[in-house]
């Protein structure tokens, strides 16, 4: 197998909304020349990631992007996030999401963010190295702001194990973790988890930073909630399926996690935030580079999924121009590239919907259908059809000339 | 789970056709302003209900239609006929569809609605109380004209028995019916079920209003016919799945009967009939009071099928007036309204058929498609694109505030 095109993949994440001005979406009132010129030059189509009407979350709807069908692939979504922060887990290590909280004496959440901590999750995670439990290694790794990942690492693990997170804004109380199956493994690992967020909160108690905190009257973070466990399985990588040789750029650690686990490689681009702050050229710049090593270049537009969580339509039309910037210093006739979101996130709902997503084919010889405007209306006639997440990655996969042949 | 907004579904039973004059469908022909001003401002497609080319029957495209898969939850047509008429069918219970019907001396079949029964069934029907065989209870309900269910309880049952109505207009002899498979149960069924008939010549043989029927030189109802054998079996709701109070607004008992199964209320509306002379209007009016109560609400119009069986273009013309008047009532900006069909029933053929259906949805925020007619034609450039039931379903749920996130 030989690659006979590279191609780049940028997904513009939350990109898709509905009628939200004069019945037109975002992506219709944005001004975005460059995808508009694009989508009159290529073909075009609509995906519904992982099928219609279900809605995909962020994790599940990268894995079908990449080809890899959630229904096999996903076991939850803590294994990505240590991955994404560049974590090797190993096989049978059981990861969580964490974040830093806070709760009062009756151990009721009173904020899930304890306070929406800045940057002071290293310091706070260095109190909570080197705790073990029934022989298993519980391994804390701070992330962005309040976020962190708790590794489990020791055996006879399973991530059937509840949350302890209580995923409310009411101060609800501290969950312990609950087996989810009669295992004797879901029963330790749930045992271990609550052993080790009582040794966080007796460790955070005591943190020269949570006293601090608290002596200014801030919310101290004395505890650390978990959720999303999850069990890391090694898969086989792009380069075992393909051939080919595969990297990201994103800013936020869940999709680089998600890359690192399909086997690529993950870029450091600084300036790319994950937010609607990112530094555009700064990732397009890394990307073209990218392509003299790669053959298969992933590029993650976090903004204007946050712009929609937030409600925000004049951020979203910012982040599709910024988008259509990105592709403007993308577009190149030597390579195959490939403009679609992994889901839509309506600013009416603020959270994911299954409405599906526009999807862009661009290079010399892609077939040039009549569509003339990249929005979730215009490519509703192209020639590419509806298109599954999966789908779109064996149409992309034959594109650079990687697709396999069934019969001969 | 909590509903975002309430969703009306309109179901126009057999209203898509194929070109019937001038090249056009009954839909391209009929004047429907509302219609087709709803399908300018929201999003359209169509629908192959049970997936392409294959040919729903009514019950198994509502099933779709409701999110219930016909692969597993159809287990024939009987039980949703039971249900229909308000019986209370218990788990294990078997259920056919059955006619009055006119047999000869010879048993053979002469009528298989003897003489077009219209409201004599309840007197028949007090007859056929009370029958008891190898201990199991036949209860026997009349419906509408020669229509009536019957229905087996009993231990050790299995609706792997044949059909004793030999289905045809030629005068073809009483089927015996038998067993499907070797199970004792199959057996056990179908020597009841014969014995069931018998008896019930019997007792029909019997009946005033019969010797009076012969009398007047009009054919007796002197047997019943069994066909569409199904058990019972008690599914998830839709209260279950979504957390959703639906509701049903129909004339005929088979659509009643799928809707209670899925856990709908059925609410009565006078006046509708299932027929051509429904009421629309009084059913309109159900339909917007109904939106207090329930989130869900199912509207079935029988009319443009029965029509199309007939062959009678004029009646389905009239009938696709009468969606229009309908969903002039229904649309309001504070729901969502569905619009489609479950299936195709092309005048030219007088049976159902694999056409696809159009697809309508309209609201507040939907998106907004270039689609301006709601037809056949014009709806395969919409939004929507082409959708079986089931993703219909699962799209719907989705608008309402119901869907599942697959991942996080």
């Amino acid at each position: 197998m030989s690659v006979e095109k590279k191609a780049i993949l940028v997904v513009a994440d939350g990109l898709g909304d509905r009628a939200v001005k004069d019945g037109k979406t975002p992506l219709q009132l944005a001004r975005k020349p460059v995808l508009d010129e694009l989508a009159r030059e290529g073909s075009t189509g609509l995906m519904s990631t992982l099928g219609r009407g279900v809605i995909p979350g962020s994790d599940t709807a990268h894995l079908a992007l990449f080809g890899y069908d959630p229904a096999v692939y996903y076991k939850g979504r803590g294994p990505f996030e240590a991955l994404g922060v560049g974590f090797e887990l190993k096989q049978g290590d059981v990861a969580f999401r964490c974040n830093f909280a806070t709760v009062d004496k009756n151990l009721r959440v009173i904020d899930r963010r304890a306070g929406r901590l800045k940057d002071e999750g290293p310091q706070l995670a260095k109190f909570l190295q080197g705790i073990k439990v029934e022989g298993v290694r519980a391994i804390f790794l701070p992330s962005t702001e309040h976020r962190g990942t708790l590794i489990l690492r020791g055996d006879g693990l399973s991530p059937a194990v509840s949350d302890t997170d209580p995923h409310s804004s009411e101060p609800l109380p501290l969950l312990e973790s609950a087996p989810q199956n009669n295992s004797q493994a879901a029963k330790k690992t749930a045992r271990i988890v609550n052993e080790v967020i009582r040794e966080s909160r007796s460790r955070l108690a005591s943190h020269p930073l949570n006293k601090q905190r608290e002596k200014e009257g801030r919310l101290p973070a004395n505890v650390i909630l978990t959720r999303g466990a999850g069990v890391y399985e090694k898969v086989e990588s792009l380069k075992d399926r393909y051939g080919i040789r595969s990297c990201c750029i994103a800013g936020s650690a869940l999709y680089k996690g998600v890359a690192k686990y399909v086997g690529m490689e993950v870029l450091k681009v600084p300036g790319a935030t994950g937010r609607i702050d990112t530094d555009i050229e700064a990732k397009a710049k890394v990307a073209r580079q990218a392509l003299e090593e790669f053959d298969f270049v992933f590029v993650h537009v976090k903004g204007a999924d946050n712009a929609s969580h937030d409600g925000n339509l004049e951020g979203k039309l910012l982040m599709i121009e910024k988008v259509d910037r990105l592709v403007q210093i993308l577009c190149q006739e030597a390579i195959y590239l490939i403009v679609t979101a992994d889901h839509s996130t309506p600013l009416s709902l603020k959270r994911h919907s299954s409405d599906p997503v526009p999807v862009l084919f661009y290079g010399n010889g892609v077939r040039r259908d009549k569509v003339k405007f990249f929005d979730e209306i215009s490519t509703a006639c192209g020639c590419l059809g509806h298109l599954t997440g999966i789908e779109l990655n064996r149409e992309i996969m034959d594109l650079m000339g990687c697709g396999h042949m069934v019969g001969s």
